[in-house]
């Protein structure tokens, strides 16, 4: 039997309209398709062909057979991905005739191994949690929202454990420099820099340490404000070359980016360089407490536009870090309503990503909110 | 205000008893907990110290101050962990006089990144699928149990591109033997493995490469049933020295495990490989479609009885593969209730762990079930 006439047996015998996948596995076992971001859905309907949700942002590497695909703004500032992604689903549906059928889609699929790696997420299903908030007779109540705000303030000692991280994120930075040159490729370089970060392990206390490194060259860091891969591309003489970097010690995060050439500049590398550079220093020399956060991306986003380039800057200036490499909380965007207090953990990664040049350009640093101003925890 | 006041207050406020934190980061945020298994559970009460509920398997290389630590088995055949951890959980409860109190834990903690790397999982939640299965007018039906039978069975096309796994796989083993010898450290050997997958990325269509090589040396080899993780420990003449490796290429995943020794072997050394060679050869023989999968698992640990061993090999002797590092589904265990079929593709994984000894070893292999019998994917 094809994959298509189990899926479609299923539907029926359980009198379902239509199943959506997501999660990557799940896209791979059902059509075929691997995603580079994470965040395509495949509406699979008991009649006619699945249709697959891919982000504008994302590469259209793989594409699969007997297919529709359809695509949805996500990653784009000022538009709702998922009223757009529902819409257009909708549309779909109605199209099929299927407006009526239930929807079903894998709620939990769990993980069959104790040992979580970093091959697969931790193995606690939502069935688990149902049943361990059974163990109170008045059950589980849903205040979500008012328990991550736990993740804004960092403690002393939380910050003492990030500044180890930063630690190792400084031996990483300049691994990256040192081998930056022609006749590697990307992934050859993102291993090199990955292998110095393994070194570290237990060294002083740090007992975990896990890095992930990710290189884009020449003009694959057009790309670098969309997704994070290294490819097997050749890095050449007079390459801009981007590194996204994500450090983990003993559970505590870095997320920093910085930005190279091989050989030497152009003059329009070197114009985009200080352009980063000064919307970063306005950024950083701005932030103490009190300040709205929307405040500290618009200095920046009005700077880029009085030099011309507002067009080429399509992402948030910055986002929490630290219990993550993506805190949830409030970040420096403009729909921001965060407000910055002391502890608060920052990443500060204005980026110029420019088609017409043929290259990108983001440094990334993370600045913690002191009483009276700010640290720079990446050593500037 | 510390954390534990902020905590206690967000509790009061909401009028819950109790917060169950479990995520790895909500772990670290919470109490500066960093589980190496991923399935710890701290119970915060609004009242007293938060009771960390961690796996009998897991290491206790961190101990956190001001916790009560319990222990519930886990990963171990034949106990129900979630039985057991409810049960302790509702006698903390109970003692706390906070049972009737509504318990509560983050549902959806999200991310914020659209560009999902492997240091994070993919940011879809439960809130953004409510909402798109909301769109029918019937809402959602849960057939999950039903979906997750479409891992078993892996069609031709999935079968030639889990073969290009193994061909990547087969690069890193001879990478590990290549490169095992003293005078380096677990983290070092692994980084160098996973250097040389990195090598392969663009290679022939494998757009997405990525590999995760976990190294025990020497005594850090009695736990290798149990955990991931390298080390920063020297690899010293005549350790045991085993890597657990998972590669995935293009969405496709194999899982292996090789155990070499550096220098000369002793006696037991040589006793124990010929005990696990010959158990996996017993499992493989005897695999093909209609036989249930604990009749496998039985054949196996019936030998290693018979060769006084039972008690060092605790685990299941194998799962399915391919669409995960652990697909759902069910697997060679006492337990299982699975039959072989054509398509199917499973790990054959026996392992002893001999504390007495000082040393483990384990061989892993990937092998597909065929119309009349097997295919060992992993090349032997």
């Amino acid at each position: 039997m094809t994959k298509q006439n189990s899926i479609v047996k299923i539907l029926n015998e359980n009198k379902c309209g239509s199943v959506i996948f997501f999660r990557p596995d799940e896209l791979v076992m059902s059509i075929g398709y691997y995603p580079t971001l994470g965040a395509s859905f495949c509406l699979y309907p008991s009649i006619g062909n699945p249709i697959l949700f891919i982000p504008k942002l994302e590469p259209l590497t793989f594409i699969p057979k007997h297919c529709t695909i359809k695509r949805y703004s996500w990653g784009t500032l000022g538009i709702n991905p998922w009223d757009e992604l529902s819409h257009l689903m909708k549309l779909e549906l109605e199209k099929l005739n299927l407006i009526d059928e239930p929807i079903t889609y894998i709620k939990d699929i769990g993980g069959s191994s104790p040992s979580a790696s970093h091959g697969e997420g931790i193995p606690i299903t939502l069935n688990i949690l149902e049943n361990l908030s059974n163990i109170s007779t008045s059950k589980y109540k849903n205040i979500s929202d008012k328990l991550i705000t736990l993740y804004d303030i960092k403690s002393e000692c939380d910050i003492k454990k990030i500044e180890v991280v930063h630690e190792v994120t400084s031996v990483a930075i300049n691994t990256f420099y040192k081998n930056l040159k022609d006749g590697i490729t990307e992934g050859e370089l993102a291993g090199i820099v990955e292998l110095e970060i393994k070194k570290q392990m237990d060294l002083n206390e740090k007992k975990h340490v896990t890095g992930w490194c990710y290189i884009h060259s020449g003009e694959n860091t057009i790309y670098s404000g969309q997704y994070a891969k290294s490819s097997g591309k050749l890095i050449k003489e007079r390459d801009v070359v981007l590194m996204e970097l994500a450090i983990c010690v003993n559970g505590y995060w870095s997320d920093t980016t910085r930005t190279g050439v091989v050989g030497e500049s152009s003059i329009e590398i070197e114009k985009i360089f200080k352009i980063i550079n000064h919307s970063q220093y306005l950024a950083i020399e701005n932030m103490k407490p009190g300040i709205e956060m929307k405040t500290i991306d618009k200095i920046v986003r009005e700077y880029i536009k009085s030099e011309g380039y507002e067009e080429y800057f399509q992402h948030a200036l910055g986002h929490q870090v630290g219990f993550r490499y993506h805190d949830p909380g409030q970040g420096l965007n403009p729909d921001s309503s965060g407000i910055l207090k002391p502890g608060m953990i920052l990443t500060v990664e204005p980026g110029i990503y420019n088609p017409k040049f043929g290259f990108g350009i983001r440094i990334e640093d993370n600045i913690l909110i002191t009483k009276n101003g700010y640290k720079n925890l990446s050593g500037k």
